[in-house]
């Protein structure tokens, strides 16, 4: 690293237009959209033009768009659903509700209300996720915002001030406040002024300013931003003392504490009324009587003109024969299957590995969270437990459901624990933040995404989804984008770059339908 | 400005203590919350204990408060509003609502349907303004969530790229990237490595590399988080170009780009389902029969023993003897009443400035922003403009109310202009967003604060509400505060050192209801 900027980084820095011209050059407003901003929709007339039997395999998100868009063309389908319920990986839990975890399993013992719901599997649609938000309008879904950061939250890590819990707002505001002052100690004004003019410079100490609330001096010494101390409203508001630049790098959070509200869960979130299997039961609504329930696939044969698959109802053997099947079973269960597939896909789907992730959630006897002027948002820990959601739902109800766990990177802490030991792990992670946690919350539900019956697994793994992939790997992927024999489609997020979003399920989904809408044009040629 | 940070700067900000540990040895977690964590409440049993006549003049929110707080303890209260309607400030305009603006009055054209309105005066409620939110309980006020920062909504200004709109969340998240850059670039190792443990320094490191996304050298290539150019769900994500610095300090956004979501506005914000105005009905719920409209107050005239108001009811004159008197007309506009207040009070009224705001809204014809995957928030333009909202209830419905304008510096520019001179330069600024906007969006109403009957002004203004009252004014202010004549309460957010919240105007009337009751127990004893 150069001792301070130098004046040919800023004058690259300045001059990196790096196409900007070019691109805002060729289009308007809407030219700027990100490339999701246009709904992916299937058209109904070129998909039914020649009916056909179909064996959908799996009732998750990406099965059912496929039953819904090829019923919807007059084609003869047939959903095969292991389990008791659809919805696969959009999963709500509500009072009564079976979680099927092998090894746990457990009924939900939640107040009976429509506000008190647990959202275990897909929580939040970002607002660029236009097909989802396409069928949840087609559907009839009712939408309501989601909050995912809320600087009234807390942050809390054993190794920071005595494992106290702050504000998030109170933690970043010093941490920019600190670091802005660093920065703008080190700015070297003589070089500067060689890249910038004087008004440039003058916009960018603002930038500098504004960003950390220094004073005039460029000098941090606490922002009202960190909340009153005293006063606020009737009274002048008092600043709270600063918290040491040393005791803020404590905290894991730190070093992603400012990049918060950034990347997929950055634009805008919403859910779903009601829960997220709202779009699940809008699906049902359309196709729900051509699912079978505790139907589970054995066998699945290619012919050259069709599909035979072999499956269980009630445990009682049963025959399918379709013309082409969609297939959204997770692909290191596919593999398990009795199967006559080519070697080369054998070899594709096993390349799949699956993500672990567990959650846990509670009700709570009282909304104490809303006391402590939180109503949404996430409190970041570091523990196992990592983080803990409010509801941004039922606002001033008595009661509410908390998530109070989600680790999402693995969820190895607590797959080995048995449920009493889980709970306990939450309630004693959680009272950290909470003083009182332990007596507010009950009925705690868990679920480890790795063991649940008929899944065992969360989200697919290719290579980290935002890297490029190696060329062999995009080959797997490309043998499993191409149907087997021309009559098996593997679809789900299983088949995208994106992972763990309905969005992801259900374009790879359109995009098996294209496919076959096309084959059935070259059979009429 | 130092060169580089110097060792002693970093021991400084490193060891800033400032009392950190102290205040966090003081208290649990609940002794760390804002210091308006507590909701504000009345002890109706003290309040009433001895009955009264009282006059309140004004149904703003902080009359109804004072009514519904006074009648709740068993005094008899009459409201005498001026205008046709009650809120004051707390203003829904929905279809057929007149908008009394002096030399501009409208009728709001809108459809009829309860998610088509537009919050002309409050329309945010923090989640730490606790008063009001209370009151939202009691009164059973529903609340759903309100979106203030959105990074999918747009920056404009003429003088960047030619007056091409940016998004938000691509134009921070390449100004954030740019100036991490020259932010590692400008640390000096040598001088960190003296005040940082390696670990320390790693997580800095860190903290700067996340906040500007930059690659592994510590530079800024572009990032993923301002939006895919192409792929992100099937196909690998391609970045968007960069634009570079220079660009981004053209737009005047940029002195306050980086300090989104901070102060009032930061913590989380709601709104009450179907209109702020819903307070205000469910206040009329309680006291609606003991108010007047179109009752406009003449004369105040203090008594030893109480004070009698002179008024005229459509028009006639009528008296109104009370033993007390809480009063929310503006203050400028007390001034102008027919009086015998003390020398020293009415030095203080017309000390009180008043603010000016502009606001205006449109309906659309259909939820053009969707398709721009934008779900509530804020678009900022450099115009007189200034900005746009977008509504976050009503997700998909066919048609929305949209913020056109909110000027809330001082709305001057839209002052002079007629209702089609208004109408137009909100459409011409505002396509410079969104080109097909001037065909989109009908039936314009704006609403000048300052010019509206019976008010004449928005907010008081006092001194800068961050800064510390000068002696003098802390006087004129205290003068206020207690009660002319021990009969006399002015009340509202003019006696509160932060205006323009409804939070404000609540608990200053509740600082006048303590006085009161405290009066009521001297006169018993």
């Amino acid at each position: 690293m150069n001792r301070s900027v130098s004046r040919r980084d800023l004058l690259q820095a300045l001059g990196a237009t790096l196409g900007t011209g070019a691109l805002l050059a060729a289009g308007g407003a809407l030219g700027m959209l990100p490339a999701s901003a246009q709904a992916s929709t299937i058209d109904t007339a070129r998909l039914g033009k020649h009916k056909r039997r179909i064996a959908i395999l799996g009732g998750g998100i990406s099965g059912l768009t496929a039953a819904y868009e090829l019923q919807r063309a007059g084609h003869e389908v047939t959903v095969l659903e292991a389990s008791h319920r659809a919805g696969g990986r959009v999963f709500t839990i509500r009072h009564g509700d079976l979680i099927d975890e092998i090894g746990n399993r457990q009924y939900c013992e939640f107040d009976d209300a429509p506000h008190m719901y647990f959202n275990a599997g897909a929580a939040r649609i970002p607002s660029t996720h236009r097909t989802v938000l396409n069928y949840c309008a087609e559907l009839g879904v009712e939408l309501e915002m989601f909050i995912n950061e809320n600087k009234m939250a807390w942050v809390q890590d054993d190794a920071m001030l005595g494992g106290r819990p702050v504000r998030n707002g109170e933690y970043t505001t010093n941490l920019r406040g600190f670091m802005a002052e660093l920065f703008a100690k080190s700015l070297n004004p003589a070089e500067l002024d060689a890249g910038f003019s004087a008004e440039e410079l003058e916009t960018l100490r603002a930038v500098i300013r504004n960003f950390g609330d220094l004073n005039e001096d460029l000098l941090y010494r606490g922002s009202l931003r960190a909340g009153y101390a005293s006063g606020g409203f009737l009274k002048h508001g008092e600043q709270r003392e600063a918290i040491a630049l040393r005791d803020l790098l404590q905290a894991r959070f730190a070093g992603s504490a400012l990049e918060a509200n950034e990347g997929e869960t950055g634009p805008m979130l919403m859910q779903p009324v009601g829960g997220m299997d709202r779009i699940i039961h809008g699906f049902l609504n359309k196709v729900g009587k051509r699912v079978l329930y505790n139907a589970q696939v054995q066998s699945i044969q290619l012919r050259d003109e069709g599909v035979d698959i072999a499956y269980t109802l009630g445990g009682k053997p049963q025959q399918l024969s379709a013309d082409y099947v969609f297939n959204c079973i997770p692909s290191h269960l596919v593999t398990g299957l009795a199967n006559n597939f080519p070697a080369e896909y054998t070899r594709a789907l096993r390349h799949i590995r699956r993500g672990e992730a567990f959650k846990g959630a509670f009700q709570a006897k009282s909304r104490f969270w809303e006391k402590e002027d939180i109503y949404g948002g996430i409190t970041w820990v570091n523990a196992p437990i990592r983080q803990i959601w409010y509801p941004a739902h039922g606002i001033h109800k008595e009661k509410g459901v908390i998530l109070g766990a989600y680790d999402f990177a693995h969820g190895i802490d607590f797959t080995h624990m048995d449920q009493a030991q889980r709970v306990e792990a939450m309630l004693a992670q959680g009272e950290k933040v909470h003083p009182n946690y332990r007596q507010q919350v009950e009925k705690g539900v868990t679920i480890a995404w790795h063991r649940m019956n008929h899944m065992l697994g969360c989200a697919a793994r290719w290579t980290d989804s935002y890297r490029e992939m190696t060329s062999e790997e995009s080959q797997l992927m490309e043998t499993l984008i191409r149907p087997a024999n021309g009559r098996h489609y593997l679809i789900g997020d299983q088949v995208a770059r994106h992972v763990a979003w309905q969005e992801s399920a259900i374009l790879a989904t359109h995009r098996a339908l294209d496919d076959f809408a096309n084959r059935l044009q070259e059979e009429a040629a």
